[in-house]
């Protein structure tokens, strides 16, 4: 689908591979992990998004002719890398969360087996495409969670940071709750609905705003919502859209779905006067939609106020994650192969907050077995035994006193990471309808006291005893092997 | 070069120019502002970008079979209009402010002449566009203002919003006031620098820190940046340095430009302990480079604590446009062709901030003769007398009574909107390399007053009697109309 191509990469990827390359390194086999390290937003999860755009990148990724010329031009590059460079594909797997997983902070939400170009060269790619769909993913769910039954579309194109920004943001922000986007191209590329009606500039390109609400009416059936401020909502806006709605429930044919859309002043006050107004006309049935500048504070804040708006147009907070515009997430190398055994290895860093866990490994979430709701995750070694059903104890890491019991028969457990690729051949994919449902699902595994906007519950993550001693081992080995310097 | 569609709009433009095509409406003339109502970041003013990609987008902008397939599914459109789409171009003209020009708000930074169809249709693309090039500009010069003479690379691809957010954020970057990038893509694309040495996994790919910066220094004999803080910096990361350092000299070939980067930990106390520690060892030229989710207020505090850095890689709150993640451009009607002649339009809200100002205007930038730095803008009708040298006064639209004299023969003033394109077509517009040395001398006309980071003092903008004149007269107009509704 996407035209990538090989250069989609920072430069010190390629300056590194092609040194690995000449010491003949660069085909030895390693495992990164993806991880982040802090929810964005000040809240308390990430949606998991972006496996179908990463899959679609690391099947496509490819050094074309010009790429090559390009690379060889900049003089530091050896031609053996550059020929290496144009065979180049993505033969290893990926392991993730499938889209709409809830994440926690510290837990691997996609791990990559492959050789250490591949790794290198393809981080920079699969990173921005996984950290830009979580994120906006997680906004949009943060949006939902304050917006009930409403219905929210993404409008949010125009202030998109970038074409891609607005196409998969788009369908990030299907699999975060919204019902539609505007963005049309979105609409074909993903089955995802379309919707909108007019702007101020229709209004505008007519002598008066009655003859512009006729003239749409006149031409669109269904759902017609009129843009009601583009002069002033309760002098006239709304007094022309009950003329027009009495115009057409006379000739029989008011739709189903009708009423108005307000996109400036203040939303609580013009939407409680326009119902009422829209009411005492005889028409309590229309729909209020509002928009301008939204997002999950002012939503909350207006239903507080008994705002009367039940369909929200959410664009530039959503689509730009305004309050946490990137998702941290890593990718760092938790193994490598020695003699043909997989080595774990970590980053032991001056900021604790930077060590990483080491070694392959797999994460396990455990779901109550009578409300169905998540208990924890687990973040052990991909080897060791799921647990299975019986009586069993989690530690978590920051505080290893506060361990957690399962007694036997009260638990599920489920493996979050599931094949996405392998050999560089993408697995089957669930449809985007199949991974909202998901996602819808996901959240009520959630007690609200984790999804609420402010000071959510921390959900803590445990790691097993397995890893835990694995990563004390080599912290007490590198410590030891750095005090006489070389 | 960008393979942009049709759907690369909203939905309502379709359904709109629809309607209009059914009406035999759609090719009315119309004029088109684009401008902004409030600066980002709450700095002083706004660096317009994105001008080269528009053309792009405008110049190439189709409907293909397949997209024409999709509408048609959608049934809601006139098969009269879907032949009407596979056939359209944009015909009409652009005039803009020059990429690098600062611009402030309520200006017009663009004006579209076209149909309403060519309008309509192509808004949402040129804002987006427009909005998000100009956003990273803006933030890129920010950062630039506190940067002094410091190098400043780009190294946010793998936090972007997408990977045109990655590539085109690069470029609008560079615009910023920035050296180089990470970007492979927008090396290739653009001639920009491309900068980067190495990362944690290169240093982890090997048993030790010190091999591994060996096996660096081995390959790669100019720039030798080495990455420091994998283990801890001032234990081993500078020492190990320190003695590949010395190897090269004893062998006669350290490269003229060396040093270490540090990406994690106080980068205050780390680079003054490190640059010590290297004039100890007698390489008192090792440059140090530094990174972790810097921006301009990092920047600005670690220069003010002695933090010897020189170099900065900026990566995520560049690329996303940290504390303002979007710019509020809008694309507003101002004139509609009327028997032949251009009758001038305006919005008139509940909300006075989105008034707008009617009629086919120009900006006109006042500079004094003396300093060369810039006095004030001008914001008239297109067909207003260019003021000539001769003594002139000009009125605050928010404050009339704060008129500003200027004496003959102390200004000279220019017209900011020049064509980017005409009948369709692109005009010549500026290589990237002459955009940057605008966009730095455009800097040099501001008072460091307008450019501070906080607080700035604010430019104010005139509007000519003229516009003034026809506004209010619309307005009272309007208002009459209004009163007795139908």
């Amino acid at each position: 689908m996407e035209k990538y191509n090989g250069l989609v990469t920072d430069l010190y990827q390629l300056t590194m591979t092609n040194a690995l390359f000449r010491m003949g390194r660069h085909e030895r086999r390693v495992v990164f992990d993806r991880f982040y390290r802090q929810n964005p937003f000040g809240g308390g999860y990430t949606v998991v998004a972006g496996l179908a755009h990463l899959v679609d990148f690391l099947t496509h990724f490819r050094f074309r002719a010009d790429d090559i010329d390009y690379l060889r031009s900049l003089g530091i590059f050896d031609e053996g890398f550059l020929h290496y460079l144009a065979d180049f594909r993505f033969t290893g797997d990926v392991y993730a969360m499938p889209e709409g997983t809830v994440a926690f902070p510290g837990e691997v939400l996609l791990r990559f087996h492959g050789t250490t170009a591949e790794a290198m060269m393809l981080e920079t790619g699969l990173s921005m495409i996984m950290n830009h769909e979580s994120l906006i993913a997680t906004k949009a769910r943060r949006i939902r969670t304050v917006a009930g039954k409403d219905a929210l579309m993404e409008f949010g194109l125009r202030r998109a940071q970038g074409h891609s920004a607005g196409l998969w943001g788009a369908r990030a922000a299907m699999i975060g709750g919204f019902n539609g986007t505007s963005n049309v191209e979105a609409g074909k590329r993903f089955g995802i609905p379309v919707l909108g009606t007019m702007a101020h500039s229709w209004v505008m390109s007519f002598d008066s705003e009655l003859d512009a609400f006729r003239a749409y009416a006149d031409m669109y059936h269904d759902n017609l919502i009129l843009l009601a401020d583009t002069y002033h909502v309760l002098e006239c806006g709304v007094p022309h859209a009950i003329e027009v709605f009495r115009e057409l429930r006379a000739a029989g044919r008011l739709p189903a779905k009708y009423g108005i859309r307000i996109d400036s002043g203040d939303l609580a006050y013009l939407s409680k006067e326009a119902s009422r107004m829209f009411a005492e006309a005889g028409f309590p049935e229309a729909i209020i939609s509002g928009s301008n500048d939204l997002d999950e504070y002012t939503i909350a804040s207006l239903k507080h106020q008994g705002c009367t708006v039940s369909s929200w147009g959410v664009g530039t907070r959503c689509i730009t994650a305004d309050g946490s515009p990137a998702l941290g997430g890593v990718f760092k190398m938790c193994a490598k192969e020695e003699d043909g055994v997989f080595e774990p290895v970590m980053k032991i860093s001056n900021d604790v907050a930077k060590m990483t866990n080491p070694g392959v490994k797999a994460v396990r979430r455990f779901y109550r077995k009578d409300t169905g709701k998540m208990i924890t995750d687990l973040v052990c070694l991909a080897d060791e035994p799921m647990a299975d059903g019986g009586a069993t104890t989690l530690t978590t890491e920051s505080a290893k006193w506060r361990r957690k019991e399962l007694p036997a028969g009260t638990y599920t457990a489920v493996d979050l990471l599931r094949p996405v690729m392998q050999g560089g051949e993408p697995a089957d994919l669930p449809p985007l309808s199949e991974v909202i449902r998901y996602a819808d699902a996901q959240m009520d595994t959630l007690w609200p006291e984790y999804t609420r906007l402010m000071n959510p519950d921390i959900m803590e993550i445990n790691l097993s005893d397995a890893l835990q001693h694995m990563k004390n081992d080599i912290i007490e080995k590198e410590l030891g092997r750095r005090a006489p310097r070389s």
